[in-house]
Formats: C-alpha cells, structure tokens, sequence
C-alpha cells in the first residue's frame, strides 16, 4: 500500500478485515506499507499491522512479497505509480479520482489493458459502489423495478470549506488536487449515477464556483485557492434521461451528504450516505392507496454482501465498503474476471468531469462527453 | 372571482376562512363568481359559498358590489382580464405564473403601476410564501441567521405523467398553458428561491426535455406535446451564491414534493412541503458536538400566522396558504401599502422563465435575466 | 354550540366549511352560539359565523332553530347540558372525554340510547378517528393487512407542563377536569386503540404521577394540582394482544406528539400525528429483500375523505378532522344510522380511565375493564 | 474467548480491530478460542484469526497465554466459567445478560469482587453503552443538558418470532436462556435507562405473553415455547421519574429497533438503533420559535470514541461496539480502574429481570427491585 494518511487506514481496515468475514479464495497478507517519512510510515505501519515499511514506491513495486499495489496518494502521483506497477507484473488498486487529467487516466487504462492480458487486475476505488444498499439498486434497477429511466439527481455536500477562515493546504491548489469538490466528491457521484443507470453521460452543462479566493498559509500569509468550491452541472444520458448533480464544500451543516434519486416508469429509488443502511424505494405499480416510498432496512441476508455480517437490524458503516471492495478485488484476482470498476470506467468519469470544468469555462454550454 | 376550478375551490375556502380566524380591518364578501358554463358556475357558486353567478367576466367586473377580482383561470386569459380589472378600478389577484409571456406580464406591471396611483392593489398568487414555515425561513434569513449565501438548491417534483397512457389535456398544450413543469411548478421555485435568498438571479443555464412526445386524445386519436415535462436549470445570483433548480412532473412516487435548502455562512435552512409544518435549521455558530439540523415545528405562537390558529403541534394543511394570503391582502387593501408579491414581482418570475426556455434552446447557454 | 374557546373555534370551521367541501344532504346552519359572558359570547358569533348568542345553555336548547346542540365546555357540564339536549328532541355532538365520571358517562348513554329511538343522534368527538390516515389503518386491520394483532403501542406527549412554573389553572384540578393527562390526551389513545384493533381492552396495570404538586396562583399564592401529569399503562385484549400507553404533559420538546402502532402477523401500521398525512405501512408477506415501511402518502383520492379535497400531495392539517366530524355527523342524522363513536363507545373509553385510576391507586395491579 | 458464533464473531472483531484504530496501553494478542466441536473450532479459529482451539474451557482457563477470558457462549454456563475464570486470576469479559438467575449472578459478582482485589477486572459486555451516539447522551445527561429527569421510554422490538411456523431453538427454552425477549432485549434497555438516567429503578410493574405456544422441532414434532415472546413494563425511578420499557420478538418489520427517549425538564434526548451515527437532542431553553429536535450527527472529532475513527459524517456500524468495549476494557486492564458496567451493575439488572418476572406472575403488581 501507497500512502497511509485517512485512505491509508480505510483501505487497511479493509484488507484486515475482509478475509475474517468473507470466505476468500486467497488469502490478502498485509506485507508492506510506503510513506516518504521513514518515522512515520514505520509508526503507521506498526499501527495499522503492516509486515514492513518502505520509503519509496519504487522500492515496495520492486519487492517479491508485493504482488498487489493499493494506491491511496493524492492524485497527481496515481499515473506514475499505477503504470509502474502495472509494468512491473503487480495487481493495482487505485484511489480515486483516477487521475488528475485526462491524459493521465488514458496511459494508465493502456497499462492496465496491457496488464489484463497478463492476468493482472486493475481496479479503481469507486467504494461507494460497495454500499449494499447501493449495490441492492443496482440489482433493483438491473431487474427492471424501476423500469425505463426518467431522472437521476445527485448531491454531494460536505461542509469543511464553508469557514472563510479555514486554512491553505494541498487539496485546494489545482497542481496537486487537479481540481475540487469536483474531483474528490463529484467524481463519486459521477460513477454512481452512471452505475446505477446502467448507461452513460452523454453530454453536461456546469458552472463551478470558488466562494473564497484567498485562504490563510501556515506562515501568517495568505495563499490563493485554484480549486472549485462547488461545481454544479446537469448532464444528459443517451436514453434521454436527465441527470443533475450538485457537490460542494461549503454547505453549512452537511457533513458527509451524498444523495442519489432514480426515478424511473415503474418506481423510484432513493439514497443518503448518512443512513447508509437504508434505501427508499417507490412501486409505481402498487395501487394508489397503498403505495409509498418504503424504507428497505439493508441488512438482510438475501441483501448483496451481508450473509457474511450481522443478523437483520444490525448495520454497517462507512468502512465497510473498503471491506468489501477487498473482497470483490480478491475475488477478481483469484478468478481472473475483469474488474469494476475498471480504469476504463475511471477514465470514463475523468472524462465527464473534464467536460464539466470545460463547459464551465464557455459559460455553461452544454459540452459532449468523448465515448 | 373567476374560475372555479382547481384554485377557484382553493381561493373560495381562503376569502371564506380569512375573516373567521383573523381580525381583519375589512370583512371580504364572496358576491359573484364567474364562469363560461352557466349551469355549472351557478352549481360551483352554490357548492363553495358566492352569492351570484356570472358567465361573463366583463359582467363580473363591471358589478359595483364587486371590487377585487381574483383570477383563477388558465395563464392564457390571466393579462387581459387583470388589466381590464385594474383598469375598471379594482384590485387584483392574479394566480401564478403571472401570464403566460414576458410581453403580457409587462402589460400587466404597466397596468398595476397606474393602479396602484389610485390607491388598488394587484398582488400575484404566490401562495407557498404563505406557508408558516416559509416565512419563518424568510424572516430567519433576514435576521441573519445563515450569514451569507452560498447556495439554494430547489425541487418541485410531481408524478401524475409519469405514465405515457396519461392522456393529452389542455396543460399540455403550449398555446394555453406557456410552458409546463416550468410555469405550473417551476415558476414557485423560481420565486421561492429569490424571496427567501431576498436577491434575484441574475442568470440561468438549463436543460429541458419532453419525454412523452404523444399523448391518447379523448377521440381516439393521439395529440402532440408542445410543452416540458421537466425542466433542469443552475442559477446564479448576484451575490455570487449559485443555486440549482429541478421540476417534473414524470418523478415516480412524489406526489408534490417542493424542497428548498439554503445554505449560507452562518448556517442552512431546509424544507419540504409534504411535511409542511416542519422547518429544518442548522446553526453552524454552535459547538459541533452539539449541532445538527433542528426540526422546528412551526406552530408556535411566535411563528408567522399561527398566533390565530391552534396550540402548539396542531398542524395546518395545504389550503390556509390561501387563507393567509387573503388576509395579507385584505390587510394591503386596507392600508394601500404596496402588495408583496407585486404583478412586477410576477415579471420578473416570467422572466427568469423566459431565460430558462431561451437557455435550453441554445444549448444550455448561460442566458442573463434581464433586471 | 356550548362554549367557544379553543375546541368551539375548531368545530366552528368544522361547521362552516363541511358543505362547502363535501356534497352533504342536509346543509347546517350555524344558528346560535352559547357562553356565559355576553359580551365575550357576542364578539365569539360574529368572528366565528354564527347567527345569534345565547348566554343560557338552557335557552339554547329551547330554541325552535336548534336542532343539533354542539358541547365544546369542560368536561364536569357535559352530562347536565347532553342529558338535557337528547331530552329536548336535539341531536347532540359532545367533545371528549364524554364526562368526568363513568357514572355521568352511564346516565348519558341512558339517555342517548332512548334518543336514538327517536330518531336522534349522539355523538362523542373522538375527531383523530376522523384524519384520514387513521381512517385508512382502521381500513386496513379491518381488511386483514395486518393480520392477527399481537401489539398496540400508543403514546400522546405534550409539554406545557414541564416548566415548573407554569401557572395553575382549571384544567389542573380534578373537580373540573376529572383527571390530567390521563382524560385530556389518554383518552384519544383509548379510543384510537381500541378502534384501530377493532376490539377492547379486558384489563390496565398502570402508573401515574403529578411530578409538580404546587403551582403558582394569579394571585401570588400558590395551588395544589390535583390531577395526574402523566399515566403509564399496559393493557390486554380479549385475544391475547398487548397494548402500551403513555401519556404526560411533560415529556420537553414534545408538542403534541400522538404516535400509535399496531404490529400483526401479517404486517404493522404507524402513524405520527406531527406528520398527519402520512401512514407507516409494513407488508411482512413481502419478500424479505424488498420490505420496509413504507410512507404512505394519505392524500390520494383513494383514501378516505380525500376524493373532496386536493390533488395528491396536498396535505391537510388538524381542523379538518372536525370538518369530516361535522360531514360524518350529518350523514349520520340524514339517514339515521347509529353513529360512530356512540355515547356508548364514549362510556366505555370512561372505563378504561376509571380503571387506569385504580390500578394506579392500588400499587399497578391488574384491573379489569367492566365490559 | 468461549463461543464463536453471532457473538464470537463479533468480539473478534472488536479484538482484532480495537489497537489499529485506537493507542492502547497493552495490545491484544488473539491466543485461543473454545468450543465444543473440535473441527467447527479449528474452523472458526482459522477464519476469525484465533492462533489456537481448545474444546475444554476448563483447558482455555488453564493456558498460561491467556490473562483475559471472553464468555460468548449461552446464559446458562456464564456463571460457571466466569467464576473459574475469575478464580483462576484471569480477566473476564462476560456478554449479557449477566446470568440466567439473580443467584447465579450473586456468585458472579463475589468472585468479581475478590478478583479485583487482585488487581482483576470483570466487566459484563452491554456493548451498546458504547454506541458513540448513546456515549454523548450519557455525557449530556451528566452535564444537566436535560435538567431533573421525568421519563425514560424504551423499546426493543424484533421480529424473528412472528412467523408461528419459526422453529423451535434453544433460545425459546427457558433452562437455558433464563428468559425469552426479557433477558436478551430486555436487558440492554434497562441496563441504557438506569446508565443513561444515571439513576436505579426502584420497582416495576410488568406483563408478559407467549403469543405462539408451541413450534416445529426439527424431527417433526411440536416443543413447547417456555419464555416470553414479549414484555412490557413500567418502572419507577428514585427520583420519581417514571419509565416505560416494551421488548418483543413479534413486531413485525422491526428488525433491531431499540429507542430509548429521555425527557428532562430542560431537555429531551432520543436514540434508535436503526440510526445509531445520530442523536436527537431538545433543548427546552432555547426561544420556542427556533427550537425543535435537532439531529445530531456523531461522527465528529469530540464525540465519544470518534477521534480515532473517520472524518466527520462517515458513520459506524454495529460492530464499532465491540471495538469501543475492547478498548475500554484494555484500558481498564492497564490502569486497574474498576470496569463499567461490572458484574455488580450486570447483577442489579438481573434483579430488575427478577422483579419484571415476579410483576408479571402476580397480576403485575408492583414489585420492588432490591438495592
């Protein structure tokens, strides 16, 4: 594993936990752990059950004990490391977003095609995916339930920026972070939405904002932030199904607020990450009198990735999803089936997102979306 | 009044209620109503409490018991009959959207204007700023509560063409209606949206779509769409907030569902009309271990209107916005102070609409609202 | 109408508008209103509607222009004013609880039953059976969604109470009230209970408490409250089912907080009267992947009531369960049927609380309800 | 650790978890697991991470690799292994309820008491005061947040048991589970009132009901169900707040649903176990026109346990409990503080099961809990 900061400990708490729950084909053995200060990567290494720490990615790529590499950098590093990886005969698994441009994201998804005909697996970090109650939508919307796709609406809210006085750091300079909320929490909202329809964006239409220009270094000075605050687009699918999406850092009181609506012919389908066991679903085919949003409590054994778990009533939490994403990565490796989200979807959603800051910059105009 | 549909049955139970449960400086009197069918006018005068029955709205006007003319008919009929009202010295109230064009709606500011030189008030019916819990949020915004905004995001959703066997009807016709979601339900957003931000927008950028381009006509046959069944568009306002806006009438399982959210600097406001007694209240000065939105249950006797009504946690219905906005005008009628919200407040509602459809002609352009 | 304070304003719009909603086949008149302080009682006729005022009950009973005396008074002139209205040929709506005593509640009944053979109705105003998502559960038990019953949960909290200085007054004294929280919102969870079960209650084992025994008088001093704050009870039916009640008006935050649920074999009905447009529903014959609550919307023309009213999604509000009393009422006067809930019913709700009373006395044990 | 099913699995969890998220003082090694069958052992020790089996817990006791013994097994042989273990100079972590009788219990805490004196602790596992949600109530509580407490209320429904045609299982006979949903549901709620209230009750008053008398055994026949399917009862509090609590195993569509309200003169708090990343909280002194229930999320740095975990809004699960209870108990170890809850806290909730017990055998008569 690269990095070890919050996505570090997530993707670890993962890898710890995912064969002690599910019945895995191999066995994951948490061998090394990279960090560029040696102190600190030993500490988290010690902390987090990691074998042994290095200090320079090339060498973890090198040793024989690695043969998947978990990418949890910031994402101007995640091209470079990924390919070489990849080059190198590892497995990758990789942070998103994919990558900070889309050019980057492309040479990677050549790697990981190249890699794929060796037998290797690359995956990119879409966890959100491994909700069950996300990953029960997706088997509802498969099946029909929903029927033909009218709407999907999608926010994204988180509220860290909203303090005009919070301080400068890495993720709001565009050379590291390549963009915002867009990229970090609109990146997720773009793959679910796509996920879940089953189809893709064929086209947005955005405008971004930056509400606070200047922020305050560490040094007493004030450094200028080159990133979106809020990026807001609605998008258009090939079906004819509208979509609108929302993300943002600066919305007081909303601290972790992803929301996704289908609506559809026959129903619609419902979801807010902080009640994460839940989805609400509409039989639009039920008489009139009886019909109703109902609150499916996620936590059934028939319901995706919980015979493992607990008895019904007993739910999960945000981690959970790395659990599974292990899982379904191990899964993958183990029978060599390609995996999903591959980097080509990746690369799909840098796509899409770079097709909303460019519609941004010509003032909103609707801008297509490359196949 | 004229019409008697629908909002006629609506406005009857609110000039009926009005004087029973406020103290009002002038009792109204429900003296005639109008309609093209004499049988049914005079069953509906009958059924809802008038005293006569007219079928001809020049005759209505022209009554000297009559002195406010309240319009509840289809857009299409809204400018002339209000302007020969103003202009025959009556007030004025005009149901939502105000007309079904820019050029009628400045025909009718044109007409209030000199009205309003004679002491008549023309008030336009956007009645959900009547809603308590509204207008707390309004007064809440005003009072500073949320410090500067930064975004609202608004959707008014509806389900009832959701199925493509609905059949064709005169709200889906162009001609009558103006637009569809966007002037029947968009409309109240739009205003919603700036009264409460208490700012206007300053442009738009929006997609529409038709997705039932035929419908089942009465003889058989099949008749065109020529109006939206839902309409997508981002807002910004002069402050630099942004704001998103969504409207449909093809959302499986939301019957009437308009939410409105606020954030600003300070804290957020939240609100849904199907549980319209409640408002949502997050104060981001309070220490975050003890924050969180707030369901206010808006019943108190300090809330706006409620000092006339029940004890706390009796809530009220759809309707009493008619019952309150027969009283604020009633109010205005008495003191000749200029109505809120005026026909000039209407126009520029149209205008922003106005936009909106020029926007989704144009590719999703962003469009200016003219001031 | 006898008495004009808060439950006179209520059945006034009750009165006022069921016509004008609803097709009925005798149209009311709202002829004469009853106080005991002229002038008080004059300013209440003209601001609710009615036609003349009385200061006499008993001359308001003698008035040839009376047929249906409506008692809103408190509960210890009930019996003297009903008794005397069934005497005098009138039909009579009576507020609830239907008396202080069971014995008061007895001779009512008495007399009530001799009425009926007259042709005249008695009604108690048990108004929550009459929201139209209370409606549709009993619709619901009673066709056999829920299947066989095996749990009543009920709880009706306010909180004008908690604050320790809240002034004395006559609804804190048991001479004119009867009891506290017990008669005042017990007995709506009584009534609902056992009519949402369709069956009765055989015994109570209950608790009740007085948490502040003095309270400040107008006049400086101080009372002794002498009824109950809250009363806890459990409670069984003839089929083995088990009922919970709670009720306080001290419970912080909790404004008028009625919540009942019933759990069957087959399924479970919840409502929330904070949320009176809308009924919890749960199908446990649903395959497990897919069930929930489901939040039903009560406002579609299939649900009881609504046909009159709105499109779906508007919702009502408190009033109107005294609209649908008064629409009840004259359909039952109109062709004669038995109304619901009788005077009867209202007796025996009377031995549920006497019985509450005892097994609170005598340290909770187990007391029967005499059938 | 004794036992390895539903429960074993989860303080496996909580071992394997608690030092990578938390800094502990001692870290945990995962030596051995026991259990009966020697291959389902083996099995369960490979997949949960246990380095060795043992199928003797007198053997498990004996290992000198052991200093702490985790009791995961049935009520029925709690006593008997704790006090062996115990005697044995081992530390105890014992899962509720405490025993299957008050006396059982008594001998428990005896040789809890002398243990300690050696510097042993012995906790018992109402891993739910460890939900971060109930940890912040607990705080605000005993800040004064809601003043002089007047109720508790509680509830615990399930709904495994309310299919008449569920299995016969161990779990429905009384010689070894001690109770039906009293001591397995009905433990935890009294154990969260008293600890959350910070107060013991002094009496109760109960009925309980087997709804479904016999089941299918597995060889075809019929076994008689010897515990209760449900109970309800209300309590009293010294400081004469009142309580009510009502478990079941037959409410249908509850799947885990435990609540817990507390209403104080200055506030109220209120929890559900279906949203266990929230807490409710009123605040009584604030303006009544901006007061309300407020949503607490509690995923932020200051809220209990929480630093360690996500940044705010990515929410915990169930199991987080058994992480929290691990650390708790290590530091417990670590420092020699007396444990909470300890045996003696486990023993007075059984004499509360006792008294519930003897209510309900006598005509639910209220029975004194002794101190």
């Amino acid at each position: 594993m690269v990095g070890y900061a919050f996505m570090g400990a997530a993707h670890s708490q993962g890898w710890r936990t995912a064969g002690r729950v599910f019945d895995l084909p191999l066995r994951p053995a948490m061998n090394a752990v990279c960090g560029r200060d040696a102190t600190a990567v030993r500490a988290a290494a010690r902390k987090l059950g990691w074998a042994a720490a290095e200090t320079d990615w090339r060498q973890l790529i090198a040793r024989d004990d690695v043969q998947l590499v978990d990418i949890c950098t910031p994402g101007d590093s995640h091209a470079e490391i990924a390919v070489a990886a990849l080059e190198a005969g590892k497995h990758v698994l990789c942070e998103k977003p994919l990558a900070n441009s889309v050019a980057e994201a492309q040479a990677m998804v050549r790697a990981a095609e190249a890699a794929l005909t060796r037998g290797q697996i690359a995956m990119v970090g879409f966890n959100y995916r491994r909700t069950p109650a996300l990953a029960l939508a997706r088997r509802m919307v498969a099946a029909g339930r929903i029927g033909t796709l009218r709407h999907v609406r999608a926010t994204y809210l988180q509220d860290w920026l909203v303090d005009p006085t919070a301080p400068m750091g890495w993720r709001l300079r565009r050379e590291h972070a390549g963009s915002g909320a867009l990229g970090d929490l609109g990146a997720h909202i773009v793959d679910l939405a796509q996920h879940l329809a089953g189809e893709r964006l064929t086209g947005v239409s955005a405008v971004t904002a930056t509400f606070v220009a200047e922020r305050p270094l560490s040094d007493g000075g004030r450094g200028r932030v080159t990133v979106d605050d809020a990026a807001l687009f609605t998008g258009r699918f090939a079906s004819g199904a509208l979509a609108s999406f929302e993300t943002s850092r600066a919305a007081a009181g909303r601290k972790n607020s992803l929301r996704i609506e289908l609506n559809g012919e026959r129903g619609s389908l419902a979801f807010d990450l902080e009640r994460l066991n839940e989805l609400s679903f509409h039989d639009q085919t039920e008489p009139a009198d009886a019909a109703g949003f109902r609150r499916i409590l996620v936590t059934e054994p028939d319901h995706p990735y919980l015979k493992a778990w607990w008895p019904p009533g007993h739910g999960l939490g945000y981690e959970h999803t790395f659990v599974h994403q292990a899982r379904d990565l191990v899964q993958a490796i183990a029978t060599g089936a390609p995996p999903e989200p591959s980097f080509a979807d990746g690369l799909q959603v840098q796509r899409v997102l770079a097709a909303v800051e460019e519609s941004a910059a010509k003032n909103s105009v609707h801008t297509p979306v490359p196949a």
